[in-house]
């Protein structure tokens, strides 16, 4: 199996299939989309031919074009079982797949950069108002996760192994903090963020470690 | 297995929920959340200590609360298989998963009742500009998988049969037309609506036909 990872290195979603890969020890070519030059290269149409939506990531597996994150950690997961991103048991995974979807539906596409351009767009909403706008959608988020995570969490938010929902927490703290959010109400979230970090492969997927990355 | 839902009428994602129940021919008691009287009933904290979000659907399973439309549809469907709502192959199976999130969480997110609350509290805008919002992210989502199921669909947005994307689709259907989004670009979209409504699962879970429709 060949991988092309297409990607912006401070999309959570494409920080999310970056982790996925590294967990699985796959490894790709990476293909930088910048979304804000030559107004967002996603939107090209050579682009649109492989993800229809103009967003990141997009996972070429053999020359087959895989965009939305679920998709693709999903899929990676069926065709490459070890580490597990996911349960075996259908309620465990169900919840694990409830954990993510708070972060995948709940709070990321209400605050990332197509959301705050919009705002602006439409009504002029300026960074202020973005900054409070993000900050609304990711404290109701994670006070929803935390309370979720509180009951299952041990060194990850379940038990003591990774799962998908930390390949999505890792991300979304990180957007958090760009947009400078207080994040002391959330120690299991916290927790789980801080033993991720220790590992190799959410090193490697870290918005400073892509080829993308802009220089100082 | 004993199956509670809470749900409210008009919510998509409730909607969904429902569809998948009566697909999988399941019955369940129906507990109504109004998102509107007393300030929210999804606030209180005795329906937060089921969804820790204080959003709907939840669906008790056993006394064991879920949430998330996309972890019902895929616990449903793994202890319920018949009739799939997935494809078993893995690609084919993270394709329809790609269809379902580009309403989960590129459309519907951005154009519920909670973020058109918001947009009206924190910034003033007033119904014109909330539904030109809406209609913005209705028309680049349905764009997306417009294209995306050009290739793919037959009677339905995967072939012949129905599948997960099929129950994203109906609900999100009905809501754009409640807001009187133009759909005549996307026909796929359209005939795969137009056929499930034939299916009395479909009816069943429409608005009109749920116990806490109000009264003409």
């Amino acid at each position: 199996m060949s991988y092309t990872l297409y990607s912006y290195y401070r999309s959570s979603a494409s920080f999310r299939v970056r982790i996925a890969l590294h967990l699985k020890q796959l490894s790709f070519e990476y293909r930088p989309i910048h979304l804000l030059e030559d107004g967002g290269q996603q939107h090209k149409e050579e682009y649109r031919k492989l993800n229809p939506m103009g967003e990141v990531p997009c996972l070429i597996v053999d020359g087959v074009a895989l965009g939305q994150s679920m998709a693709i950690l999903q899929y990676l997961d069926a065709t490459h079982p070890q580490p597990p991103f996911f349960p075996k048991d259908p309620m465990a995974r169900a919840r694990v797949i409830q954990a993510c979807e708070i972060i995948n539906s709940g709070i990321q596409p209400l605050q990332n950069l197509k959301v705050t351009q919009e705002l602006e767009k439409m009504f002029g909403i300026d960074h202020d108002g973005q900054k409070k706008w993000i900050f609304t959608w990711v404290t109701r988020g994670f006070t929803g996760l935390e309370r979720l995570i509180s009951t299952t969490s041990g060194q990850f938010a379940f038990g003591d192994e990774v799962s998908a929902a930390d390949i999505y927490i890792v991300p979304q703290v990180f957007a958090a903090r760009r947009f400078q959010v207080d994040l002391s109400a959330y120690p299991n979230i916290l927790r789980s963020n801080e033993n991720c970090m220790k590992l190799e492969a959410f090193q490697k997927a870290f918005p400073d470690q892509q080829p993308d990355f802009p220089p100082a």
